[in-house]
């Protein structure tokens, strides 16, 4: 039971048949490298024989210069009626020169009939030459039974005999594919503890999530007796996925005892996910398992009370062993322990300040939400015990949105600020009016915020609240979310106009911005004279 | 093997606990309304005793006219040293007036001494004696027993008795709760199993998904002899989401063969996880299984190729049968059996007309979203037959925000249109800057439409589509649900402008209104200058 679990990642390959994930060849490489820190063992990095720019990705891949990882190349058993020295599929994996070379062959007769178009007995000799063939010629050959499950259920006899015909080849390790993604955890255990009767080499296995089971199936197998397990960083994949390499490793890890990172390395999986999900640019839900920004949030008053006094009480494993983190979030509800924890987590004490927490029950029930706006709630609580001092004043806005006729709309917004003693007035033009907003008010403040170029909108979120009867006079809750290529932050604004709830979140992010650089306000006079009208009524 | 499985919903109460995710009590109803169309037996309303927003649902859904489903009210046993006379929790929970109530109670000892600091006698009494004083009050009770798992794992004996206590007070079912969400399916199933020996009451199975294992897990305690099952839409829930009914139920009825809601409500999963997402504002994972965009997309070229020839080679489950399609991404041929079904349901036959698909797909693709907008759809259909007439002419718009110093923001809006051969040029202020659109724009059209007046806007919601980098560049889809008192219909805009996103929307909504009114338009010539700009993409 303490035999050691070998990750297979297949995010550069499989990853990239979801839809809307693609990487450049530099991309992957920094993926690969990222990946290889990890800890990860195989990193399969593309099909050479079906992909142009993957025959460029192992060229670079030589000169990568990795610690743990071995880079495999991936293809398909040779063609009917071909040599594999006349098989250009075949040749490109040779040319791949990658230390590992993957070979996919058919395990299932409905798909040899229909797909291949072969007879059962072609495509077992074709499976055993082509292993035969690499094995020979490549440091080590893995070979991936597609569709075994499949196979195995509709004829159990030839779905094993085709991996007899591999392991005639000599691969280094059989790999168990539930290739349409529909197998159950109970089937995926048996047929592995089966098969392992069967064959005597190592086995593997590689699940797809069609039946939001992806993760399970692989436990199973693991169970079963698997050592070798395939799967992408944040599950990406062909239709509903692959099998989530960022939930498989934590629960191999720390629920079945498994040596498969080490605990060091685990410390980085939620900083691994983000990396890739930012190359991907394919944001990382907010539930994922271990690694969502939710994943131990806690939002209901009871679970935030308890989690206070002891963390297991609603929490199965440690934030801190993934590299997540504790959030408690501040909602209607929760009650005043939420948002004691929450200020504490911030770093701020709350104890006995009753006008604080008041205003801040105030302002939820009006329909500010801080759970995404750590930064509204962190400049909140400055603004309520006077120890905030406004960057700028603003002596006004106006943005215009006009339609002319056939013409496209277009918007564009005035700002006039005063910072300091200097007044700034300046106008922008948008595709909207927040966008035009927006630059109005960076173009007024860059000249004495230039750190504010560094800035710039991450997310924008639009809620209408409390939507009764009026319609539009209902209030609006914008959430935007701001980066500088260093952190992000969320921040919040409320009103019946959504041009003014854009206007008091876009407010707020440039202030956090300007607080977390040590940028210090130009004039304290100002701070009694403030009238940005963010989160007006905290201010008075 | 064959018992039925009751399905119990808690996207209510514990889909709101997830970040993000909030109802207002006229969503709660509309949704309530939905899952009892969609054959779900039990949807859990809220808490009363927690939640005030709560007690104001269970008073508007004694109203609803619901056919299959039984509203349940969720609250914890009884305070110590407190009766159930006295416990103003549990008679929250009687003036709820719902046909069931779930209450529940701590199994496991540590949270017994950690967060209820109790004795374990104390425990046991207040289970017992709160289950046996609703049982005889309501006309049934749920028992929720939490932290099952995590407590049968520390103290076995000691959980069993909890249930023992509870199954004294005359409960209809005892649910095993994965609180935290970390147990694995071979325990679920294993302890289940146990359980089933002691208890001989139907046992029921709640899950969350911190492992991302909570549909295995669902379908392992059902394996293991649990009846109803409890999770939400979508997987909404605290921390990493509730089992995902849109899983487990298709796992349950096409791969363990159970009675579910039956295979022709189990066509709905895809639209009823889609309606429940579009009133949350959340978007569903396009991966999602069953239910995502991607869950039948073939983008491979071997995938793709194997696929039409028999779809039984990549797909686990015909598509639709949950109500999914085909897709095949680097063919345009995807969506055609959505878009003819989507029609006919509104009573318009498609057959051939393939240049209205193309122009349909081509608007799927830019963003719109017809499914809670079919007064838009059925617009564009009249509009790409070229049947649609308009009963005006834009001649242009403009609003203006305007936020002077200290005064409250304001919006004016002005409206200029030809209707025959007049020329109307309105204005009107709002609090924001679609409420003063709306008022010029039936400000200018009343004089010629008198029934506009007893149109109202209902609900009006927003959401950016595509948000990859550029913020406010992305694209915002505007949805807008208006009334006269006798119906309400949807209709949707779409513009990177917020603005123009919302004109096109209430130009929809009126046009709408007037034709269902059997308003004739004044004038044909005005078909061919019709620049209102609405579904730009359609009118050419």
């Amino acid at each position: 039971m303490t035999q050691r679990i070998e990750i297979y990642d297949t995010t550069l390959r499989d990853g990239t048949q979801g839809e809307g994930v693609n990487f450049s060849v530099s991309d992957k490489c920094r993926i690969a490298e990222h990946l290889d820190a990890f800890g990860i063992d195989f990193i399969e990095g593309g099909w050479p024989g079906s992909n142009p720019r993957d025959v460029k990705f192992f060229e670079r891949a030589k000169k990568l210069k990795l610690k743990n990882a071995r880079i495999a190349a991936f293809g398909s058993t040779r063609r009917h009626k071909l040599t594999c020295d006349m098989d250009s599929n075949v040749q490109a994996l040779l040319r791949a020169e990658t230390p590992v070379v993957t070979i996919f062959g058919k395990s299932w007769l409905f798909h040899v009939a229909h797909a291949l178009r072969l007879s059962p007995a072609d495509n077992l000799e074709i499976i055993e030459e082509t292993v035969d063939y690499l094995s020979s010629r490549v440091q080590s050959v893995i070979y991936d039974a597609e569709h075994f499950f499949d196979g195995y259920r509709t004829d159990p006899a030839y779905a094993l005999a085709t991996l007899r015909a591999a392991a005639a080849g000599g691969p280094q390790c059989i790999v168990l594919c539930d290739t349409n993604g529909g197998s159950l955890p109970e089937t995926v255990g048996r047929v592995t503890r089966e098969v392992r009767e069967q064959v005597a080499l190592p086995l593997g296995i590689h699940c797809h999530n069609d039946g939001e089971l992806a993760v399970a199936n692989t436990l199973a197998a693991v169970s079963a007796g698997a050592s070798h397990v395939q799967g992408t960083i944040n599950g990406y994949g062909e239709r509903c996925g692959n099998a989530n390499l960022c939930a498989v490793i934590p629960n191999l890890e720390l629920k079945l005892g498994r040596d498969v990172i080490g605990p060091e390395r685990l410390r980085r999986l939620r900083d691994t996910a983000r990396f890739v999900s930012a190359i991907a640019n394919v944001s990382i839900d907010t539930r994922a398992a271990f690694v969502g920004d939710s994943a131990f949030a806690h939002k209901g008053g009871v679970h935030v009370s308890a989690v206070e006094r002891n963390p297991a009480t609603y929490e199965h494993i440690a934030p801190e062993s993934v590299g997540n983190n504790r959030r408690v979030l501040v909602s209607d509800l929760a009650g005043r322990a939420n948002l004691l924890a929450k200020a504490r987590q911030l770093g701020i004490e709350l104890n006995d300040e009753q006008d604080v927490l008041n205003e801040l029950k105030r302002l939820e029930n009006e329909g500010y939400e801080f759970e995404a706006a750590e930064a509204s709630f962190e400049l909140l609580i400055s603004r309520l015990r006077g120890s905030y001092r406004p960057f700028f004043k603003l002596l006004g806005f106006r943005v215009i949105d006009e339609h002319r006729g056939a013409l496209m709309p277009m918007s564009e917004a005035t700002v006039k600020v005063m910072v300091g003693d200097r007044i700034e007035h300046t106008a922008a033009s948008g595709n909207g009016p927040v966008n035009a907003l927006d630059k109005a008010l960076r173009n007024a403040l860059k000249e004495f915020y230039p750190s504010l170029t560094e800035m710039h909108l991450v997310d924008y979120k639009v809620r209408v609240i409390s939507s009764n009867l009026s319609g539009t006079a209902s209030l609006v809750r914008v959430l935007i979310y701001s980066g500088d290529g260093r952190t992000r932050w969320g921040t919040v604004g409320v009103s019946a106009n959504i041009v003014e709830a854009s206007w008091q979140a876009l407010v707020e992010s440039v202030a956090h911005k300007l607080i977390s650089d040590g940028v210090v306000p130009p004039c304290d006079e100002l701070q009694i004279h403030d009238t940005n009208n963010s989160l007006k009524g905290a201010i008075g």
